[in-house]
């Protein structure tokens, strides 16, 4: 659920002056993401999304975020593109925040993940990342490994509240991660959370891709790592090789993966459990009862990095033990 | 904050299948209304709105709702018009809830309310009023003067703690409407919950209206009685004379009010107030602090109520104190 700041119809269309859009026809707010509020605008020129970023975004990294949108998008990444106003600014304020102006993406997020969903998310993964090459702006991953350790302290002392043993089992797991987390692996733009709520389909076809608001430079095979866990992964806990095979596979044949990278992959798996079960368990401990969120289960997390843990071989997400990249 | 159903792309794909509208393009849950789940559905044809009806709709009044929409659009009222299927069908079932599409409204609902606001209102109610005659369906107001009782004894108990006093205060006012309660003014179909939220407005003209999921038989005058209350008080709990006399005057030009009509019209503000108080009251009383829909304060209506106890004369509401209608 989102929406938390209340645009009045005023400021609006003072707002919406400032762009060559035409008159406001209409605007609601979205009940969807929880990190800024959404609204589907209309306008005179067809349909857009206004976003206002609430304070979980730091405003210094949106001239990232928003280039790298246009950037994307001028490289046919089917993604949101900023527009700008009459002078130019994309990035401007509303309501006292920081706000844009979206393109619009047809297509829903599939609420059950099919195979098929898997083989046309690997392939629009690996097109996001060879379009960001070129991009020529940094933004450091707070969320990788070097930021884990700061994440478990502020968890460990109530870690066990949710399961007994849980701080001597994530202790132990970073420890392992730091020491062997993987060096020298191709690096570039990734989206970080690309998430099935993040991934529009059209008649079973990838037709967008929204949410870039933890994108940043990290290890390209991390974000297949994380679109591993998101989308393979049965309610009942389980692996679906099909689904790990064909995201792979949809992948690879955009972008190949080295030989480095298929072996990092269930390390770079458990790292990227870990960190969904970190900010899952902070998030866990901290929202109030009657926080108007949904709060995520971390023990999911804890599960799939179980599973990770436990890889003897590629075969285990579905390929050939020998990677054929 | 609404959106309780999460229609999964499959079912929705096999319901509009069933109308002529073409593919899905696109549905998102909307942010607003709190009774049933809203979406804004785009479909090759076009925006619509999808509304699945959840708990607090008692499906035995859907062919009132859906045959008054019918019926006022069909009259020239800008409300939304429930789209069939290709069956003949409007009303159908999504996901296990009776479920319909009806077009989509343009227009923003006002967040500050200006005095043109209340001029446009009044004539659109009154509007509203006429366009309903010769519509056969009844639907008695279980919200009126003979509902009230049950719904007092169903928070007597706790209303102190609202308020020291109010449980006799409000058992005071009940029995002075129970006695008082005005017989023989005209009726028919009444919106019976037009708030601000309700009403669109496009470049300062009223585009629509909405939600007619409490629309009933009852007088006409208590409609605009509704009306004086959600419009026309100012946020410091004061009357504002100017809204008042143009929602009255916007009003009478389309649909005069007899002397007996306006001559009633403090009565009929005083078990307004009663009403929303009681059902507030209620709410406030019953709904758990984690829910996630946000309670509105019953006290708001204690003070209209009060200010109609005091009125001596239709001056009071800006009009002359000798009604000519």
């Amino acid at each position: 659920m989102a929406v938390y700041t209340e645009v009045s119809d005023e400021d609006l269309r003072a707002f919406v002056a400032e762009y060559d859009l035409g008159e406001v026809v209409s605007c609601k707010g979205i009940a969807e993401g929880v990190e800024n509020s959404n609204y589907l605008l209309v306008t005179a020129r067809g349909p857009y999304i206004l976003t206002l970023y609430e304070k979980r975004v730091d405003p210094a990294d949106l001239p990232f975020f928003l280039g790298l949108m246009h950037h994307l998008a001028g490289n046919g990444v089917e993604c949101p593109l900023p527009v700008p106003a009459r002078d130019g600014e994309a990035l401007r304020t509303l309501c006292g925040r920081p706000a844009v102006i979206v393109t619009f993406l047809s297509g829903m997020w599939p609420r059950r993940i099919l195979p098929e969903h898997c083989a046309e998310l690997g392939a629009g993964l690996a097109r996001l990342h060879l379009a960001g090459d070129g991009f020529p702006m940094r933004r450091e991953n707070s969320l990788s490994v070097a930021g884990w350790r700061a994440l478990l302290e502020a968890s460990r002392g109530r870690a066990d509240e949710v399961k007994p043993g849980l701080a001597a089992l994530l202790e132990a797991e970073l420890a392992h991660l730091e020491a062997h987390w993987p060096a020298g692996l191709p690096a570039g733009v990734i989206h970080a959370d690309l998430f099935p709520d993040n991934v529009f389909f059209r008649d079973g076809r990838l037709s967008g891709l929204i949410d870039f608001y933890f994108a940043c430079t990290d290890l390209l095979a991390y974000d297949v790592a994380i679109c591993l866990n998101a989308w393979c992964f049965e309610p009942d806990g389980s692996l679906n090789v099909t689904k790990a095979r064909l995201l792979l596979s949809g992948y690879r044949r955009v972008r190949p993966l080295s030989a480095e990278e298929m072996a990092a992959l269930p390390l770079l798996a458990r790292g990227s459990a870990l960190r969904f079960l970190l900010t899952r368990l902070y998030d866990w401990l901290n929202t109030p009862p009657g926080a108007m969120v949904k709060r995520k289960d971390p023990l999911e997390y804890l599960h799939k990095l179980r599973f990770h843990q436990q890889v003897r071989s590629l075969g285990d997400y579905g390929l050939e033990a020998v990677p054929a990249s």
